[in-house]
């Protein structure tokens, strides 16, 4: 398996140019992975490897395309073709009671019409599919809990301070503690092996929880938070309109720009105790 | 057409809860676009509108689907089916000798083999696609010019300012005038927007020019730099092994962490001059 981090020759640059060094460095690694639901293969992400098996089957969770640990017979980490062997194929068989997914390439976005999309109808399609009901979940967090988690968070990644690179997601308690946290250098990989390894440990719905993002908030991040059963979803930085009108629309708590002692409150606010 | 942000109703809380107050925040849009080759959909992005003809263009470019602006007949904003009328899709006609596209799934990523991917694998597919060389490109850069591209980045980002929320990509002279200059949620998005704008325009290869970024080099960014002829990249935050590796590959020029007046140059540094 591949490394989270690997070290590459660097020429470090200071001083608008006056001085000039040849020094390692070490960098977040970046590998394709082939996630393949038997016998075809069903998607490809670039992700730092490690995990690999949570972040296929946060996928999986996530995507609609299985309901929980029970719906996957196997999931196993296979050598690919290449030499040397990188083990960039995660092989997955369904329960057969399990319908095999869609490949349409349009099919990662819930886009139905044939010539039309827009962020309403993205929007219905989530709510379809999401087996969950966060909008009564009764869980409340205090505003000085979740002012403390972005500094747990970056206290908890490992590979970040090798390599400046890499976003996080964590799983913390209502009263602060971490879970799990997971690190890649895409955002939703780094979510979907966080959820991945709560489906493995049968802990969804993941009610009472909430999930801490180390960037932006999404459309993508807040649906997948939703698929999860999430109630609390919180970034460091902004969200998108359409990542807070999703979590309108779930009955999320959606906090952004959580950063020192202020956060801004996007939707179903009251879940934030003073 | 959608706007590139749009306000929504927040709570502000400060002091760790201490203070909590009603007041509206400007948000970055985020809405679907499909992106059709007629007669079939061929992707759902999840981007700012604004600038969606560059950033359809820029796709196709990017993918390898077009070489330039003569393959295109036709590309237009046509609306969905859904009401409010969103024209979040991209109707675009291909000249007749050009291959229509494939919609493997994992088709984005170049993938050959049947059960094998690896970062190698990756770099050889794009090593065959791109049609310009860029490791014979003769153009150098000051790094004091280098050093102050960020800072003129930021101050031409119209949406982050309001938003908070967005990636830029700028594209600039050896020189350091700025050519152009796109937003995004999606950092990709905002490179293909800025290369679809090249495209169309008739400016590739974009020989002489540099793209900077203003997050990480992710491998998916120095490949579209490289398939628009770009000689060297220039990103705020880190890069991945596989940008780092795939640069070399190309004799690009990639530049990581330009921060102030210190930055990495992690291929053909001799490009950079005192």
């Amino acid at each position: 398996m591949g490394r989270a981090s690997d070290r590459r020759t660097v020429v470090r640059i200071d001083g608008g140019g006056s001085t000039s060094t040849r020094r390692t460095d070490t960098l977040a690694a970046e590998e394709p992975l082939e996630i393949r639901v038997r016998p075809k293969p069903l998607a490809v992400t670039m992700r730092t490897p490690g995990d690999d098996l949570d972040l296929a089957i946060g996928f999986l969770l996530t995507e609609g395309i299985i309901g929980g640990a029970d719906d996957v017979v196997t999931a196993q980490l296979c050598a690919g073709a290449e030499t040397p062997n990188t083990y960039n194929v995660v092989d997955v068989v369904l329960a057969a009671d399990v319908p095999p997914p869609a490949t349409d390439p349009t099919r990662n976005f819930y886009t139905t019409s044939s010539c039309g999309v827009c962020g309403k109808a993205s929007i219905d399609a989530v709510r379809t599919r999401s087996r969950f009901d966060v909008a009564d979940d009764p869980v409340t967090v205090a505003a000085g809990v979740l002012a403390g988690l972005p500094d747990r968070l970056r206290a908890a990644q490992r590979v970040f301070d090798r390599t400046g690179g890499l976003h996080a997601a964590g799983l913390f308690t209502a009263g602060g503690d971490l879970v799990a946290i997971r690190e890649d250098v895409g955002r939703h990989n780094a979510v979907d092996k966080v959820i991945g390894w709560a489906v493995r440990e049968r802990r969804l719905p993941l009610a009472g929880h909430l999930l801490l993002v180390s960037g932006r908030a999404s459309f993508e991040l807040t649906q997948k938070a939703w698929m999860a059963g999430l109630p609390i979803l919180a970034a460091v930085s902004a969200p998108s309109t359409l990542a807070a009108d999703l979590a309108a629309e779930a009955g999320m708590t959606l906090v952004g720009f959580l950063r020192g002692a202020t956060m801004n409150v996007y939707s179903r606010a009251e879940r934030v105790k003073p």
